[in-house]
């Protein structure tokens, strides 16, 4: 079964019932799963993960959209997060049986059914985006909703769908797909942060490491020891196992031990089944055809010394 | 002492008589170090490796210039390698106790004379590109010798030194600096091409691996085993230690040993010492002061799995 992870960001991170308004077209969609929304008042901005099949997906996203239209006025709206639009951004990510290019066609879809329904001019962003200069989500939206009013007439800032002109009150919306990024630290026996520093700078893309790799030293007051801590933007390519081995090799001249790392937020099936692999294989064991959830957790805590980590971290545990 | 080496390639690669004419040069030279020079006669050329202190190195460059000017004229000359001057390139290399900025200074100032004395156009490359399309030197060749009569005199394609205008013989040259470039391949001891395939994707830049790394598989049909083949292209951000390491630990999944290791052609001592220090600092053994080229050789063979490997190899002991 096809399955896909949307993350629409809308502006409103205030109004409470306002949100709760919103958020009960997501929570009464019975094919659609909800695995958590965050709204942060500083930003006046809700963050939406939901995950499900492809054409269910879409469906949800212009019910979503209809409601926000309804709802929300951007000439009315402040924060302190740039935004272009009542729903400002609507990501596809595949995770599981879906691949990147079928996940572009979902959004060039879902984006096409925006601008002819609702009359919202939309940009293709990421890996949807028909231009290099519209790869970046921050280039599209620089001046925001206030500034696109004349932007979006200028030639080289006509949106992919509907004509060159904002909606009055929803703006307009970025759309497109992009890679599952994975939140990832890793936990060194140490205070001295400077072989947290080394090891990020020997493993992230900025300084000659992998290609997907983020990374930088962090000080953990409460526990008392650092960490590498990365985003993994494309765990196919940059597997988990890879940077985990990495580090471990790395931290050897620096006599640091390293203890536990840990997943912030969500991580798929895929991600942990790919690094897994690594280790039966060395070990000439053949992998289980049917593993659970269980039997996954327990060797994630025991290959890749995963702490605070259960069931609930893995997005397919949802589905 | 800064030392610097250059590879100057002239256009000339079949005429014996020609080359040792032109290398009487280079040979009579007191300062500069003659490392060796190769001629491939299909490809009509010839490649010299110089290394010594960075002045020395202009005067020779200088002098290699006067007499190539005297003995080729690119109107007679055809072979399979692009060409666009009598000499074609000359990159300046930091080896030791210089730096990259340096190196481009260097470049600079080597052009300016080249052009000032014998009036020939001359374009500033790699590191030493004052825009982004110079910086690959086929960009820059493209059209060869005769294409350049015209390509020239297009207001993108001004020489960074000198008119618009070909030299009627000599052509035009591309000066610049780049750092030093590695050959380096790890044995594998099967013949299974496959893991040396994996291993090299997971490796190399052009798949999201290490930054500065090409990589590929390779069989040795004399040896039955497999490698795999790379060019370090900044050992200093991508050190040799990294990248073996890193080889080792995904052989493992495949139960593959790596048996050993070679260096083609040379590699700068600081490249060396960088990945021993490595293996010293993971056993807590103080580095040794002044380490001796005998004792590196023996460390390299140990710790990096190093064959067919001697003093020889390492520039440095040329000097």
């Amino acid at each position: 079964m096809k399955i896909v992870e949307c993350v629409p960001n809308f502006s409103e991170g205030r109004d409470i019932d306002k949100i709760e308004r919103i958020m009960s077209v997501v929570k009464t969609n019975a094919f659609i799963r909800l695995i958590n929304y965050e709204s942060d008042a500083d930003y006046n901005r809700t963050v939406v993960t939901l995950v499900g099949e492809p054409d269910k997906m879409v469906d949800l996203i212009l019910d979503l959209t209809k409601i926000c239209l309804q709802e929300i006025d951007l000439n009315h709206h402040s924060g302190e997060h740039a935004r272009m639009g009542a729903i400002d951004v609507i990501p596809f990510i595949p995770i599981s049986d879906i691949s990147m290019a079928e996940c572009v066609a979902l959004s060039e879809q879902c984006a096409r059914r925006i601008n002819e329904k609702y009359d919202i001019p939309v940009f293709l962003y990421a890996e949807a985006a028909k231009k290099p200069e519209r790869e970046l989500l921050p280039n599209i939206r620089k001046g925001e909703f206030e500034g696109m009013k004349t932007k979006i007439q200028e030639s080289e800032w006509k949106p992919d769908f509907g004509k060159p002109e904002i909606h009055p009150t929803f703006g307009t919306v970025a759309v497109g797909a992009r890679d599952f990024l994975i939140a990832y630290n890793i936990d060194l026996a140490t205070e001295d942060e400077n072989p947290a520093k080394q090891i990020a700078k020997a493993i992230r893309k900025s300084s000659g490491g992998f290609q997907y790799i983020q990374a930088g030293p962090v000080y953990l007051e409460n526990r008392k020891h650092t960490q590498v801590t990365m985003n993994i933007l494309n765990y196919k390519k940059n597997p988990i196992y890879r940077i985990f081995e990495t580090v471990r090799m790395e931290a050897k001249q620096y006599q640091v031990e390293v203890t536990g790392a840990e997943i912030v937020g969500l991580i798929p099936k895929d991600a942990l089944i790919r690094s897994l692999k690594y280790y039966y294989k060395s070990q000439k064991i053949a992998f289980p055809e049917n593993i659970s959830f269980e039997m996954i957790v327990e060797d994630a805590r025991k290959y890749l010394l995963f702490r605070d980590f259960n069931e609930t971290k893995i997005i397919d545990y949802f589905l």
